[in-house]
């Protein structure tokens, strides 16, 4: 059973910094992928749970173009069966030196409906792929395709993506500053208090720009949480 | 003598995605320059034969401003002597720190008709360089002028760039990904079936777009395939 | 004392590639700072005097989100003290895993008039930091806060940043490549030629782009600079 | 069913040097791992079929030392299910931050048989364990225990170490100089291979001390190779 | 006023292994310098309170070896202030491609009385420092004096050394394995369960080597617990 | 012409840290090769003129065991052609994943009287290499050939070595912490200063250990310097 439609929205309009912060106080402080960046500027934020896939590095008998006929090639089979709505996370040991995915394979993914696509490896097609609407974070672009240094190897299990790990059914939200992995049971509680640290600090930024010093003001003193609560709707 | 304007024409077509699989399928695994990236965006797809020039590291006594009256500095030399039409290619042994050309070289360079600049270092003067229209690429920006670290050696021998040995004469495709070197001999038919390829392709992604699963299509099964080749014109 | 306004003015119209060089004549070298980008592609060149702020790594037992409410803690009081026109310089040992510096502590340094800020560390909040139109320049992008990797010791003392020494007091210019420190005692001169030599450029630009060869060109000889002064307005 | 003893008694006398040029002729060209070395300086070369472990990083609510009394636990379970004879491989992402294993575990799998242990991570205690007689190599020594930086996942999948690909009951060699990775299926023709490699070049070797070129003699030419079959004690 | 002699002699005994895992224990998971090293096999286990000397990248105006004339140069003032008995640590910002100091000082360091010296930078010299018996342990091995690289800018303030952050009179334990840092306020227990944790230690090892399964025995339950006590010398 | 025995001599017994500081006084900070190291502990200082060998990367249809059959091929040429007592340079582009030359070749070097190896990439063969008593200095040991990722192009033009630029006929010398590169010119009187600076630093390191204070000894204030020149035999 998926995040609920709730906790899916007040993801999307969370931050991947504020979201960080909720882990940390949760005692989580390696959420955050380290080198893995949007490629698709003008695709919404990415939410989903992940759908792993997991490459070792590639050799030379078993990796070359003709193992794509085989239907039960991971990599092939990746692509059909990530659930719709979930995100195919892609484990490459930070190589960065072939493509992950092109072009036609991330089309499938978006007419399958899946989420997005996060690999800590590279892409290939990248131009192709930059104007595309579905969201894709990788960790640089790169021509040659992924035979050449990586072999799928197998489907949803737990595996690394830029150096933090990814169990299936962890919940992924990607920005405009990376991505940030969060373990499927905190998912409602840390989507609930990132929102209300997000109101808190739309409010704090507005008082900073009418000329507010940050003492007292962020973090908040009692008078200026007084002020911020008076200032809420709901308790006018 | 020069490639054929034919292989011209179908190289700047071609992506360098399609190029390295091309260059795969013939046993050459490492053709694609590392961290070699395009920082002038508008430029047109990159073509041309590899003319190098060599760096070694500086040595203080050596390297300094006054060096530049020398009109035998390989640098100078090379700026003024690669023909038109080649690429200029620069072996900086992936060291960024100080800035290989900067932008009166460039332009000098595209004066000059050279069809392109290539260099594993970094460039300088990368803001006045970004909106020219000769192709540019670079390991990365420095504002430091090339002497503080690199001393140019000698032209037009075999060099390294970006992790790829670059024969004179090899033929050079840069486009939004990076960087592909072509062995001379292999050009014109890497040329040809890339250009296959890439039909072949834009008909599976179309098919894809459609709806069509990549089991059968991507690689193409033999149904595929004959579906492919009803719908080529030369076949209707 | 500040800088002059001249000097301010004419670092404002020099490049850093340009003063690199000039420093280069003097015997400085390191001047560059490695890694460190502009992160605000809108914002006016940055120029102003450096207010250090120093990091070391964080400590699970001193560094929380609640040590912000201590108004001795040295990164908070960097926010408040930072001088208007000053820049405020933060070492991070290059280390990007967490963000130094938010949008709102960015907002504040913004209100009181802050020339900038440049921090060898990543920034968090970074798509909301790219629009502001004070110059921020940094090691990358970084969603986790920054106590979850520094610890604020002490500001205004010499510090690193980007491999680069930083003396209070020393003057930082930021443009598009990159971020260049100039010491203090010879920020006047260094500003007045490099004003010269950009002049200079600039005609030498010209010649070349009407299809002058380099040599004789750039450098000038006797011949081209007798042209170049002729071309100069108080000369005619 | 293992490894014969003729091949594991012949792969014992190969150097990796001399492996991984067979390895090479048959088109594997990634087969020694990278930046693995051994830390038990005189324990005999290493020959074993592979038992693999796998660890992502660790998260800090599921990996502490309690977690060690969880008997499915997948490290114990490693160390305890590693077969006699077999090498235990275990894929660290080349981090090495943290111990992987230490010297009590270390002395178990040596207690049960196992012929050795690989790890791309490091390992800790290693003082206690340079002085063992089983074979143990890995990418450096780290005093922390592996729960902070590793959260082991599962055995005997393929996995990488070292940036090689290693999938259970491949055949691992290491000695003074490294670690190298035969796939099972060629294990024995490349041993038999190997050993007439080494022993031409014994021959080589001696000819070269005694002052012969290496033109004619390495690589042998028709008249060199016939001294050499002269010399075979079979042959006289 | 110093650690007390009962916590030097137990830290003088406890591996750097089980003191970083009495530091997880208390929350402190970065207390191991990464990458850093001892240089002088033969010398005892390095003990003692951190004095810290702190360098930022050279100026070439500033740094050159007249400098060594200045009896206030803080480099020089470390090597006559460092307290007999304290370490002296020095944050080289992990570069090594100079050496911090050499034989001579070093020389001096121990003729005063200073407990070792730790480094994350390099040190040069090293043939003449390897069989010294004061501990040593820095980055790696360079040639080039400090002034080429290093500017020393003040002692005493807390600094980062392999990654760690140190406080002034933390303490710092140093063995085959590397050196871990101490909070000085956690110095006395540490020590004291670190000795009860390596006593149990070797005797879960003489169980391990007597054939033991570790489930059961590491960690151990109840009965092997029992066991344990039952075999202490003071419960007999 | 080479040269001469007394410089020879002087260079012998110089280390490679004083050597750096005499080049450092004549303006050359970058002499020191980064990440070279010696690999046979128990030869003799290297000190030799540079012969270079100069390696591109590999590609796959040119590089292969049979290319060694082809007498021109330029590592094999080197191997032949180096002068007895130079010193064979090779340039690797710090790449450490393959063996530049293996114990055979080595043994050939030696027979025919070159004085020493060095590469700043990986030698193979290694525990055969360490106990020779021909000098060998490099980036690693890796058990792959040279063809795996090294094709070699040219002998004898300027190269770069461990970050370092080298010219034929320059000087090398090589001790246990690294290798110096002297520009050919300045050897003679490199080395008699060097020799000079030695023998003071014997004389100052002498009174240290007496327990002299740094501060008027290192370096010498006048009156240690006239109690230094009244020590030295010549002047008593």
């Amino acid at each position: 059973m998926g995040i609920s439609e709730e906790t899916r929205r007040l993801l999307t309009q969370a931050s991947t910094a504020t979201l960080t912060t909720q882990l940390f106080k949760r005692g989580l402080r390696n959420t955050y992928m380290q080198n893995v960046h949007r490629i698709t500027p003008d695709a919404p934020v990415l939410v989903g749970e992940a759908y792993t896939l997991r490459m070792i590095p590639a050799r030379e008998d078993l990796d070359h173009p003709d193992m794509f006929r085989d239907r039960t090639h991971a990599q092939r089979r990746a692509i059909e069966e990530c659930p719709a709505g979930d995100v195919l996370v892609i484990d490459c040991r930070k190589n960065t030196s072939a493509g992950t995915l092109g072009d036609i394979l991330i089309a499938r993914l978006q007419a399958r409906g899946v989420a997005g696509v996060v690999s800590d490896g590279a892409m290939r097609d990248t131009p192709q792929i930059a104007p595309m609407s579905i969201p894709v974070f990788a960790g640089g672009a790169a021509a040659p395709a992924s035979f050449g240094a990586h072999h799928p190897v197998d489907t949803n299990l737990p595996v690394a993506c830029g150096d933090v790990a990814v169990y299936p059914g962890d919940v992924l939200v990607g920005d405009g500053e990376g991505v940030v992995v969060i373990p499927r049971h905190l998912a409602d509680e840390v989507a609930r208090d990132a929102a209300a640290q997000e109101h808190l600090e739309v409010w704090i930024l507005s008082e900073v720009k009418a000329g507010k010093s940050i003492f007292g003001t962020y973090p908040p003193d009692d008078d200026a949480r007084a002020r911020y609560e008076a200032s809420r709707p709901q308790n006018r």
